[in-house]
């Protein structure tokens, strides 16, 4: 049987045909257009889904579902978006929206929770039944697997781990709270630490470097370290840093079996890796010799959303 | 059928015989005696449960099973004690010996995750499917149910909320880290904040009670703030605020129907939980509207522990 993924982002949304092996049989995107209605966005979704059924010679009607991903609170029970600001949803039936549109059964969930099970059903060599799947992006997304199934607490209000308080009373958060890990450990924040540092060190190799570049993003830190800079390292460590205390903070809860970690800075490999993983291993054999956890790199870059929203509503 | 529970504390170990209604038949409590090896403590409890069996005409063989509960990390599954510092207790087959010595079934839990069982099991006239048990006392203690069971992640060693880092880079902590939510959030946290801000004001009402005191303890800053004592309001206030700090982090991963909230200090009733309430419904609000979470005080007192730990072994 074949299933429709939808993967709701701020600028492009992601659909594509995906079979139960999670094989993508055909994938295509488009401009959200959040600005406009609901409505209009579905209206969207609803074509493009036709227009790709159609290429691939697949009968729209005999699909096994329609899964979609949206970045916000979704109550996966109710098919409702609770509130995905970056798009403007708030109080939406979505399942039911799309289901009514199209026959269909449609399943939504957010987006991070999406990727989740995407990397937890088609990525998972090692065969993790627990694992807490963290992207560091704008701000920080996570998706729970807990024995084998998404976890996201009631009303899926729940597995927000970038709003975990890491610095009590530290910056302020869109939250409406003050010192949210992702305030510290998204690629933002990493982005935001480089250009203070910087400011504050305008003659280092980071210094030069932030100065001649039009735009800085997550990798400048890692260029200037890699040419040596001492500024650009201390940057990059206490950034590691942040992120590992994150992780202590929810081993403390979940302690998964794995933590898997994506998002552009995951592709700075072992540099990222190591540390934070040096960091949970000295902490978990310190407080009492505990359980050795993972801390892996997902795997399914930016097709994990659209793979996981399809397998919602394969389950 | 009639089961045995025990809990073991730093001091002392409580025994009872308890039935599949949560009904406590006969209890006792005897010396834990921490300083002697783990056998000996091993034996006292058996003889104990022997003394209690004679007493209350029950047959010890035909006793259900031993339930234990250990303050420390245990791994349920394997029935070892991983570490119990406390009583000096590691990488011990707990639920092996006392299975070999009585020939009856044997489990073994950590200490809150009992209380959060026994909460949830004989007290839990609302029905909640989902709860997180917290028990402020010398550190913080807590236990997750999730869909009416006991979660605590691979080997048992998650559940351990008073080790979310609150502050970072904060208090050292026993644990090895900096800034956990216990170092501000326990009732040893409590009494250390009183002692600071009595010193710094020996004038205020607070500050003449400390001194004039041989001991504080959790209840003095409550007594100094019903005398009228501003820095013992803002004491009280500062030490909620952390308190509900933590339970916003809890409420981003978990997201449960209900905080239920034990220790010493919950006694001290509306004082604590009408602003953490409000604390946490404020927080839920602004960061968009999230499904309301209870804030209760644990209603069983002394015998959660008993209680849970005799349910382990019903189930």
């Amino acid at each position: 049987m074949i299933f429709a993924g939808v993967d709701v982002g701020g600028t492009n949304i992601k659909i594509g045909l995906v079979d139960e092996s999670g094989k993508i049989i055909i994938s295509s995107s488009f401009k959200t257009g959040s600005e406009r209605p609901f409505e209009e966005v579905a209206e969207d979704i609803i074509v493009n889904l036709h227009a790709l059924c159609s290429k691939a010679e697949v009968n729209f009607k005999q699909l096994g579902g329609i899964g979609i991903g949206i970045p916000g609170t979704v109550d996966t029970a109710k098919g409702k978006v609770v509130a995905a600001a970056n798009i403007g949803w708030y109080d939406v039936d979505i399942a039911d929206y799309l289901s009514s549109a199209t026959g269909l059964k449609c399943v939504a969930g957010n987006d991070a929770n999406c990727a989740a099970l995407g990397e937890y059903k088609y990525a998972n060599t090692k065969g993790y039944r627990n694992i807490v799947f963290i992207t560091l992006g704008t701000g920080i997304g996570s998706g729970i697997i807990i024995d084998g199934k998404l976890f996201s607490g009631m009303g899926s209000a729940g597995a927000e781990a970038g709003h975990l308080i890491l610095v009590y009373d530290g910056e302020p958060c869109n939250c409406g709270n003050k010192g949210c890990w992702e305030r510290y450990a998204s690629a933002t924040a990493l982005i935001n630490q480089t250009r203070k540092a910087a400011e504050e060190a305008p003659n280092s190799i980071l210094g030069r470097l932030v100065a001649s570049e039009e735009k800085i993003n997550g990798k400048t830190p890692f260029i200037a370290k890699e040419k040596g800079c001492p500024v650009a390292s201390q940057v990059i460590e206490q950034y590691l840093h942040y992120i590992g205390a994150g992780l202590i903070s929810l081993s403390n809860i979940l302690h998964p079996e794995a933590f898997v970690i994506g998002g552009g800075i995951s592709h700075e490999g072992e540099y990222i890796f190591q540390p934070i993983q040096a960091q949970l291993d000295e902490y978990l054999e310190k407080s009492g010799f505990l359980p050795h956890i993972d801390v892996v790199k997902a795997s399914l870059g930016n097709s994990a959303g659209l793979l996981g929203a399809a397998s919602l509503v394969m389950q």
